[in-house]
């Protein structure tokens, strides 16, 4: 299968490359690097040395044997991704490449523009560039749960069938997103939903928990050269990341608001196993398809206990922590703890 | 009452700037004059002369009381917005100043990327501007009855109650929209409703049928000087309005399919007064409310055959047509018919 990965250098989106490659597939990736523009703009890095785009596509090329294209571009740059499209013609597409912090989009105007912006004028144009040179090709587009708010109601997968003064129909599901950047998602959801019902576009449009983790099998071959990011700052650092960071750190934990806000979420692994499960099973065509994903679903209060308690048996038992860096070893630990415990 | 209006140049944004201006409140129209430009672009002009945007603004300001500032800016640019508002210190902001054509906006990448930036971002770059500026100020937002699309359940005003697996909730209503603009449209509700939300912004939100008709009070006290545009293009021209045109131009009216569907429409003069009760009623802080605007209802086809009708009877009665310019009076004449046969 000929996959195009479009923001191939971000946390997932390198992962998923790899995968995709380890498993036989012709893949290219292609990133903007923007999320390395903000880390330098904030000052803020991964806990890990994540090597340049280029290094590690390098890295991997040297020692697998199916091999990574890779290529440095945006999706704002219509004509590139024109170019692509059309020498490699991929028959998936797995879209990746939006600015994906939702404190950074609150940050400010300028964010919060650059934000809707980079995401939804690149989306629109990858719609563009995909009726243009590959209308066959199926849009996998990663989406959040964030999206959908905290309704009360039943949370179902994108659509919803509903009966209103006697009337029946089959309708979005109503969002209520919780940020510049969520909105940002929602918007492109509504204008991919659009590109299916008139254009024929096919999609699967994957609603995401907060995903955590930095272990795969692909990873695990050369961490030092394939790792992906570990964020604990207040920009791209997930909650389950900042937890760890700071019971590792000895400092108090920060459970904004009252803690019992329940969110969901998966393992990297198991993202990466949902993306492959919808690109072997492409929709209909004019199919807009919509999944959520998700393996856990807990209170912020019940995360904080799960990495108290966790970090309470590493304390009575030392030895389990390893150097260097101890941290992405407890980090890798402290999971295979929460996924026994929550099993 | 200080009254900003944004897209004071347009079909709408004029006669409105001028209503408020006669009705003695303190008038600030601002306009990018992007329609004009679109319209030189397609090379489209109004079948009516209409003066620059300075000139017809002069033209008011030498003959009435209550003078109308104005300024020629964008919403894009965010540092001429800011300072707008702050020496204005607007009480009501009147936000027509969007792309209004659906098939401008579908007849390109670019044209659907200028649509949805030129929206999306300017309407973003306006709540940010108010957050900061004028926090208290009323926002009224133009919107279209063309953003729910044709859903088999009542349209709602905005909002749905909903029961769904044995619960409630209120939710925004699903919609469906039918192009790149009226999905702009979508989106900004979206961010707005959520700057209502998270900063206790105040906003209406009025979605409008098709607006036909050509004539106000303060229209017609110089129609040379102050009219309205009156556009049969298939850029901005409406069907009401191809429709007269070509009954005039005795050349086949053109329903595009079935002609069965049915769409809202409603006069000039009613989108004014709607936009009028609605800033002298605003919403609570924090407030998101939705209005659906029109006054009639009618499928294509009886739109089409109220039109033949009325060119019948003016056949017979030709001198019920005066000039010049004679289709702008033919017009006139077709509403009071309209108006009367359709109450």
């Amino acid at each position: 299968m000929k996959v195009l990965i479009l923001g191939g250098d971000g946390y997932l989106g390198w992962p998923t490359t790899m995968h995709f490659a380890n498993e036989g597939h012709d893949v290219y990736a292609i990133d903007n690097l923007s999320k390395r523009k903000i880390e330098s703009e904030y000052g803020v890095e991964p806990l890990n040395i994540i090597k340049p785009f280029n290094e590690r596509v390098k890295a991997w090329n040297l020692n697998q044997k199916n091999k990574i294209k890779h290529y440095v571009s945006d999706l704002l740059n219509y004509k590139v991704l024109c170019e692509i499209l059309e020498e490699f013609t991929p028959e998936v597409i797995i879209h990746y490449a939006e600015q994906p912090s939702a404190p950074y989009s609150m940050a400010s105007r300028e964010k919060a523009v650059f934000t809707q912006y980079n995401n939804v004028i690149g989306n629109l144009n990858l719609l563009f560039a995909m009726k243009k040179l590959c209308p066959e090709a199926h849009l996998i587009k990663l989406g959040t749960m964030g999206e959908y708010g905290t309704p009360n109601i039943d949370i179902e997968e994108g659509w919803l069938n509903i009966e209103h003064n006697g009337r029946k129909d089959k309708v979005l599901y109503p969002k209520k997103p919780g940020s510049f950047y969520h909105l940002s998602k929602v918007h492109d959801s509504a204008n991919i939903e659009f590109a299916c019902r008139i254009w024929g576009l096919r999609c699967t449009d994957l609603n995401q928990g907060f995903v955590y983790g930095i272990s795969t099998k692909e990873i695990d071959l050369d961490y030092e050269n394939l790792a992906t990011s570990f964020h604990y700052d207040s920009i791209f650092g997930t909650v389950i990341n900042r937890f760890i960071s700071q019971v590792a750190s000895n400092i108090d934990m920060s459970v904004y608001g009252k803690g019992t806000q329940k969110r969901a979420f998966l393992n990297l692994i198991d993202t990466i196993n949902c993306v492959k499960i919808a690109a072997n099973n492409e929709p209909k065509k004019g199919e807009f398809r919509v999944f959520n994903q998700f393996t856990e679903f807990s209170s912020l209060n019940e995360i904080f206990s799960s990495v108290s308690k966790t970090a309470f048996c590493i304390d009575k038992e030392p030895h389990s922590i390893k150097t260097p860096p101890s941290l992405i070893v407890f980090t890798t630990s402290f999971f295979c703890f929460i996924k026994i415990s929550w099993t």
